[in-house]
């Protein structure tokens, strides 16, 4: 999709042979686990570790001591050593910290969402086209082992006419506090979603509730997207669900998937279960009848790859920054998730009336 | 509420005791059920069984000998030994064979939902209440011990401010062909909703998909409740999913309460978790903040009275006969229930609006 | 196995058609699932119900106003018109009942366990075999289609080696008062385990603790049974566990299956899963080693034959008293399982010693 | 019951401040987890990483770059900065690198089982009293929530006369190549059993299967422990189960405790249930008779701490360091579990037969 001449790429720096040095901005839950899996994956280390708390940055330092730690993002910036920067602060501080480094010639990753705004998604991926560089979106689900094998039940066409999809994304507790539920969960649903199925939506309708007092942003939410096809998907996100639930649903005609992401194996399970219509004769009183059967088979649970997500995701993005091949959550696929959140956002505004999306 | 002067209530015909005398109309699935619950419960007995299908009427006969077979509804209405009518037969007759009934001054068991009209359904109130009789509707669920338990969690306080209530009442495979899912399940959630409630709702908005060729009605549906209050109740139904789920979570800020009608045991689960919002001291830089807090607990499970909801049911229809009070869920109950069923309907046809409940 | 020449078995009695009329001997809890299930097998009529107590007699008469109530057994075995009796009384009566039924020219079920002592079961065995008539033992299980499906993988060689048989069988509360938890529980796990087995234990230890005083009868046992073949098949059978627990697992070196009877669907799992053994090259400081991996694949569940066992097991009887072929679970199959219980009760009596099986 | 006379014991040296400084011995799977959490004990710190394997230590020094790497344990004990030793080799080794340790006047932490005899493990817990040193078992249950609530539990007396201990400990693959499948896993359940539990057991029986080949040591194993009281404990422990099952269930007489470690919540579940036996009076044709009563109520799930254990472990290691207080697991604990092991490992030789306990 996007055309980009090799020789034209930045190579990696050849003072550090072949290794890609990259800089973590931002050292909170998520930055943690980016400095380990940068730190492990083969050919990749950990240059800068970068946060505005001191104390945040002592604490890691003594974990990981070969890494330079600072409170100066332009100093990274700066570093001609830098290979790449990974974003992992605030979702509202994506978009300039990103853009900022593309401008410095530095590959990119960014935790979900890549950005706020639909405009500044696209900004960035135009940019990063510009400059050859590669931009990269942490939609982590994307690189587990059941979501790749939905998308390879769908691309196999195993599962006959696709029916819906539902999908279930509730704990006690939030983990993102500039943001809503929906830009902070839902953004998931919306990524695995997308990588899975044939068609995109083209528009959205979502309810929420916000129960923490004036001010506190939608801690619960029911989002549906609808498509040009007879197929509707449908998301409950939610911080205030007393048990944990991963659920997702995929049904066709002839196959549906369950991908529960809660238990510790068999996480995606394939139904040999469907349902067929069939015309039956008109008699004189009725009008065509439909004689709708329901088929029930085996259940079948494929073994899956086990690699954590975070894992290969660190690897592909170092694979995509020495071959300049396109990242599967690329800036486009970003810009296009950010665009169903803000219509999802905007229907929240108007009570829930379908809003078209952008795209 | 419904005032009744006892003298004057139609009494147990002499002739045969105490024995309350129920005829059964429709022997399908839940008729039969109906048949050996009012076998079993004491005082009643079972003294017709009608059906228009005469195999099926012969094949329930040979299981319960002592009872009357017939064809002919006006049969079973003109016997005066038959002090109530059990109506299990499709939902679009409901109206007519109970107005007969009411009209012919039987007492009147009538299966989920009442009617297909509101309007339907408070003539059926209000005939049952000029001609001094009972109307009962099956909402089979306000009869377990699961339900009364929530109600009583809910009417101890003991959840604090309610939150949400969020259904998900799902399987392969419809019960019902003359109405769509909504009508089928969702009745069912609307009804425990109701039962369990200190408030009601004002509006309804619903997204379905109807799956199965043209003519076909609704497999799928999404139904959201919204109220005055600061609470939101949505329910997932759907005919279309590979593995059966009925779970219900009802939350409040101190407590959330998770029944699971799937699991053998421990139906209902209560947990002792919430959240806590205070507010910050405004800093020079901030807007007034909120500190919300997550809190966890124990969780706890009550022992649940263990009867079957049919057979609590029809005692308690016995009892309100005999007593005149007004069963659980009387004329007005069901009627409720069908104006929320029809505003759900009419937010399907103008995709998805809200639509204001006409109660 | 057993020779019987067809045209010297009893016929069923002509007065009555082709029907097989059955007595049904007690009327407890399972006495009345034999009543309701050998009036619902078709060519099957329960003549009469036999009980001492006169209470119980009454209220299934209401049930059932057909048959004929009696507390005299000899009635029934003088009645030319019944074909056969079905046995559901306390064990330790199982013996003289079926004997004298036998005796009688009766076809014979009898619940398990078929007899107290081998040589009881034997004595009964040699005299349907002599009397050309028809003895079976209820093992129920073997009559479902999940214990179908594992004696299929077993049989398909699916599993490789068989390596070892496990079984959890516990609940609260005993239903059985006149034998102990062994006797109650294990004899299923027996049962199942003969049935899918290609090869027989040689020697069984047991151990037991009997909780409730002085004179209490065992209520939770640890059976293992000891096998020529390097195979091992241990139980747990429990009335005293707090959670209601049927799980079976046969393991071999290529495949692995799972049974649990909790679950309402997936019952029967068979994973793909196992071991492999390879001798390495010896080094020079190494004995012989051996290289163990182990090997972690795809999960399958198969469909079920999802009909009730009873029923099943009733159709399965009444087939064999009309052909003269050998019941699934008939005398022989029944005194070796009385075999294997009598040798884990001697078992308990020498404190756990390993007891050979007199087979 | 260890008298230590604190003055007298080895103050952490002053060079270092108050940090305790730890070499750690063995880095493989459990070795790495010891460093990391000995890094983040506060007051604690990984002075040095020993290991036979060059590579294995050069990839953790990328990890841990301030902790010296060694392949040789005298080196360790010589250097006079070290203040305890953790050995996490194979369990053969154990005896010979702890008591060298505790010669040399460290204080010692090893991995289970102690040691692989009892009177080497005897050997070692008197040295280490003679040398005022504290020694210190990681059985690491011990320091897990559940378990600590379990003891809370039977401490309280809520849950009534105990009457059996049952625990199931089973998966696919080892983790130990050195020992059988009862020195690997049931070594964790007598040390939960020995700590919960207000009395010992006398004698012990096993029975176990070797799957893979001549030589290949024990992979499936059932061991039952005999007490005096009216009481039994049972284990079943296995390497070659498809399924990964950690269930432990305590049953008193007034309430049961079931403990199921592969839940991410609700890991103890405390059931008001039991059995209540009372002497009938004796009738004419009865001995003395027993009423059994089974009794049902509600459950409960207490919050239990959420620490990991190992970090438990460790900082209780240091403050016994500090303080000379005896540990929860100190040598005398680690004694008595082999002692039971090495009962086991007898009655596994003789059959299966009961093997008293030499403790």
């Amino acid at each position: 999709m996007i055309e980009v001449q090799e020789a034209q790429r930045p190579s990696l720096l050849n003072e550090h042979g072949d290794v890609l040095r990259v800089a973590i901005v931002g050292c909170g839950y998520w930055g943690k686990n980016l400095v380990r899996n940068f730190f492990e994956a083969p050919g990749c280390t950990v240059s800068h570790i970068c946060d505005l708390d001191q104390n945040a940055l002592a604490s890691i330092g003594r974990r990981y001591p070969t890494a330079q730690l600072t409170r100066d993002y332009s100093e990274v910036l700066r570093d001609p050593s830098v290979d790449a920067v990974a974003i992992a602060t605030q979702a509202s501080s994506h978009y300039l910290l990103a853009r900022a480094a593309l401008e410095s010639g530095k590959h990119v990753w960014v935790e979900k969402p890549l950005t706020l705004h639909f405009r500044e998604a696209q900004e960035l991926t135009e940019l990063a086209l510009r400059n050859r560089l590669t931009l990269m979106v942490d939609h982590t689900f994307i690189y587990t082992g059941a979501v790749k094998r939905m998308r390879e039940s769908v691309n196999s066409n195993e599962l006959g006419d696709l029916l819906y999809y539902d999908s279930v994304r509730v704990n006690l507790g939030l983990y993102n506090h500039d943001v809503n539920v929906i830009w902070d969960l839902a953004v998931h649903d919306l990524a695995i979603m997308d990588y899975v199925l044939p068609f995109q939506p083209i528009a959205v309708s979502a309810t929420a509730a916000s129960h923490i007092g004036t001010g506190g942003s939608e801690s619960l939410a029911y989002v549906t997207l609808h498509f040009k096809e007879n197929f509707i998907a449908h998301f409950h996100v939610n911080w205030l669900a007393p048990v944990k639930i991963r659920l997702t649903t995929l049904c066709g005609t002839n196959r549906m998937i369950v991908y529960d992401d809660t238990v510790p194996s068999e996480k995606v399970r394939i139904y040999d279960r469907g349902v067929t219509v069939s015309k039956l004769e008109p008699s004189s009183h009725d009008r065509t009848r439909l004689q709708v059967d329901y088929r029930t088979g085996d259940m079948y649970s494929p073994m899956l790859d086990q690699s954590e997500a975070l894992q290969v995701g660190a690897r592909h993005f170092a694979s995509c920054v020495r071959s300049g091949e396109t990242p599967y959550t690329d800036g486009q696929v970003g810009s296009r998730i950010v665009s169903f959140l803000e219509a999802a956002e905007r229907s929240l505004k108007v009570g829930g009336r379908m809003e078209s999306i952008d795209w």
